[in-house]
């Protein structure tokens, strides 16, 4: 198995929440849909959301060139990518022990704008494929100018971990005799019926993409 | 309508996303479960996710006092955080113009640990509430030694902005002709049943704030 090395940079605190498993880590990348990418611009931090691919080990974002992120992050500076999935809301006896299950995953690596034309292709073809697994063979073909005004993002990671919990509120011991009500409450990212243009072309079926992420 | 001041921290660049509105703000924070706070450690961005609860203006995160992020965070260090929710795939008939619906709020401001104990106490039943409406007083109250192992932050917010994107897919002109769909695959965040806690005592009912968390 697989795993990402552990040092300062992705140590979890709490060991029995940490996982440095390479297959783990990407499970919840593909399941996650936006990435909370954060960086410094002028000494400041900054978080954006944003859509993401992924090419193995390699992560890709993707924006407009003239975009404030493309600017900030495209020379090799230091970023932090995390994907968080909230599984449940946990409900302790006690406030203390109220808490949410959760998967989250925590990348370190250096942004740098993809030069070569081929590389940039296929990670736009991830990133459209991961917002919609599919959808990028459905598509018009990219052009020329849309390639050009679009400026792709490699994270080459260098650190990476998984941090979850799951599972019942854990109350103190004599909290266990209260009458008050503990549990978890389940929380589901669902998709529902797909909205079709307004103005489809007459007899244009909602395409295979679409049906598979309305199911999942 | 109150307003946040535009300047260089908080602006949208594309105008037709920004808003500055201190209701729509905190109608987004209300709505989201998860913030993700990026700060500096050891001169690199860190973001992480974390549960929060808002009280006016004030912004509340709370951790265990031996965390990382409460060391690094403690002292009036700059922050900027992130709740983004997830509307809806947005599907063009070109890659291109394939999107996400959302609404993202950013947040930028100092962090400082709350000193006062009544402050904290009122930061940590705010964050509570905002997990699970109504949970904090139908909890065991917190203990002195619970308040004291938890670090309490406020962030004093400098600058925040909702930005956000929202209906059908924009397509380029020719495209519109293609035989290809496009549309919108709206998500939703829901909970299921609540799965109560095998250690429960006889007779005790779901409380209030789960049913309406269901229900919601």
């Amino acid at each position: 198995m697989e795993s990402f090395a552990v040092g300062p940079l992705n140590k979890v605190r709490r060991p029995d929440r940490g996982n440095y498993d390479k297959a783990a880590v990407h499970s919840v990348l593909d399941e996650g849909l936006v990435a909370h990418v954060g960086f410094i611009d002028h000494g400041r931090p900054v978080v954006v959301p944003m859509v993401y691919g992924r090419v193995g080990d390699l992560f890709y974002l993707h924006g407009a060139r003239a975009a404030r992120f493309a600017k900030a992050m495209g020379a090799g500076v230091p970023v932090c990518v995390t994907v968080t999935l909230t599984d449940g809301i946990v409900v302790g006896r006690s406030a203390f022990h109220c808490s949410m299950n959760y998967r989250s995953v925590v990348l370190h690596g250096e942004a740098c704008l993809v030069g070569d034309p081929a590389e940039a292709e296929r990670a736009l073809a991830a990133v459209t494929d991961h917002l919609l697994p599919g959808r990028w063979a459905e598509s018009r073909p990219m052009i020329e100018k849309e390639l050009r005004a679009t400026a792709v993002l490699r994270v080459e990671i260098e650190a990476a971990s998984l941090k979850a919990r799951s599972g019942p509120a854990i109350d103190e011991p004599e909290d266990y005799e209260l009458p008050i009500w503990a549990g978890v409450i389940p929380l589901r990212f669902v998709a529902s019926a797909p909205e079709g243009d307004a103005r489809l072309e007459e007899g244009v079926d909602i395409p295979a993409s679409v049906q598979a992420r309305v199911r999942r």
